[in-house]
């Protein structure tokens, strides 16, 4: 007799029945999973009827799902669990830049451009001029780093979003550092956006008595060979969501300057450095 | 400046943004959830690869559910969440029949039937005489109780699964008792059968090494005014699969005789008393 399964045994019965074939990790992840989740069961005494609206909520954000949404994401990452994985993955040494969410809007490929191009091709938006070095850990700079870069336009949009309406490419671009390790491009100053919230997430938040936006942001991807690759935003200071951000996306570390640009070629300038771990070092 | 999220406090930090507007009991089970899913995302140290196959798992699970089809309910069944949801909301004194799980092949409105009538209506299957009483925690018998039945055919199939195939309503019933809480039926002995598994949790219960078999059981609903509602089975003692229900639903005081029946009427006899608690004697 293996035990049938009851209230304080719930879990253990469940996982008892993991079979020896299984993969081990895989069988280390489901039972601490079902662990998990019938300890939230039990310390909330869940009712049959919320038992039901929670498999409602899950059925309805699966299908709204399609190739162009994808709720799980923005539930995993308005429950910050998107944030978490990202944190967990990517422990760096103090002084390194810190990661953050990749986001769903990223598209490879974009267009390489000379240093100092634009990448605003709409015509909208608050011209900002983007500069700093990509370093090592002891200030060196790192030659031939790939810095590619998006963000959203005026309107709060990124291209993919508005097909036929943006230029293609529009405010995305990659650089690539010489010698000296240095960038500059021009964009927009970018705004912040609410994340889709037509959904049953966007119905979560306002239950929840949550907002759906995002501060505004600038992405980049930054790599360089035998460095660990650095996945991050910068957050535009002083942006009314800056502690709010619907997806726990910003670290006090990401937050640039945005200030008034004294060579005349854009309204704002906003110097950040990138500081890239050798793939060597380890993660922890 | 409320703190910005970080993997040590990360669910606080998602925690602390659910408004006063919220309803309470909301806060509280969503607040729970948050912080068993970061401890569980923490236990594992969960990769962005597990991370992937999780949202890829949830999204498929939605998107084959229909009107036909709930994924979600199987994958919460084979988890053993619906049996501890069940067992937290059906604590019983001992003496009274336990609960478990409702399942998905329930109809309402079925025909009632006289006392001692077949509800095997496809002329398959081994024939079996279900005989007893509806009784209160005192021992005496309940008159006026609504038993409604419902299993699989010969063939492992819920007739709502065959339509056309097998006979509308076949093996299932309602039965009212008289003054002395009796009731007798003539039905099946029900055979084990899969849950579909041709889907996401089909495919999960395999990578766990996990068979998809439910053993054979009968259902019951029995109801009676000024008693808590019973949703239960009695499974066929000596099934292969009585250990290893892959819903959990089997406890050791549903497993039923099935024996050879003396008065000649069928193949063979269940008898099995159903022992109701009283609505005002609360359920802890």
């Amino acid at each position: 007799m293996t035990g049938f399964f009851t209230e304080d045994n719930s879990a253990a019965a469940v996982n008892a029945r993991i079979g020896e074939q299984a993969d081990a990790r895989l069988a280390l992840v489901m039972s601490a999973l079902v662990r998990h989740l019938h300890a939230f069961a039990k310390e909330v005494e869940l009712t049959p009827a919320e038992w039901e609206a929670g498999i409602a909520f899950l059925t309805q954000t699966g299908q709204i799902c399609s190739a162009e949404r994808q709720e799980f994401i923005l539930l995993s990452d308005t429950l910050g669990l998107s944030m978490l994985v990202d944190a967990i993955n990517n422990r760096r040494p103090d002084g390194a830049t810190e990661n953050t969410v990749f986001g769903p809007f990223h598209v490879a490929d974009a267009p390489v451009r000379a240093m100092g191009d634009t990448i605003s091709l709409d015509g909208k938006g608050e011209p900002c001029r983007y500069q700093g070095r990509v370093l090592d850990m002891d200030g060196a700079p790192i030659a031939g780093a790939s810095i590619d870069v998006w963000c959203d336009n005026a309107d709060g949009f990124y291209d993919v979003q508005q097909p036929g309406i943006q230029p293609k490419w529009n405010n995305r671009g990659i650089f690539i550092t010489g010698a000296d390790g240095a960038y500059e491009f021009i964009g927009i100053k970018p705004v912040s956006y609410p994340i889709p919230d037509d959904g049953p997430v966007g119905r979560m938040l306002a239950a929840l008595g949550r907002h759906p936006y995002r501060p505004a942001h600038m992405h980049y991807l930054v790599t360089a060979p035998g460095y660990q690759k650095l996945v991050t935003h910068t957050f535009v200071g002083g942006d009314p969501y800056l502690e709010s951000d619907t997806v726990f996306g910003v670290k006090q570390s990401l937050v640039a300057p945005f200030e008034p640009d004294s060579t005349g070629r854009a309204a704002w300038h906003s110097p950040f450095d990138f500081v890239l771990v050798a793939e060597d070092s380890g993660k922890d």
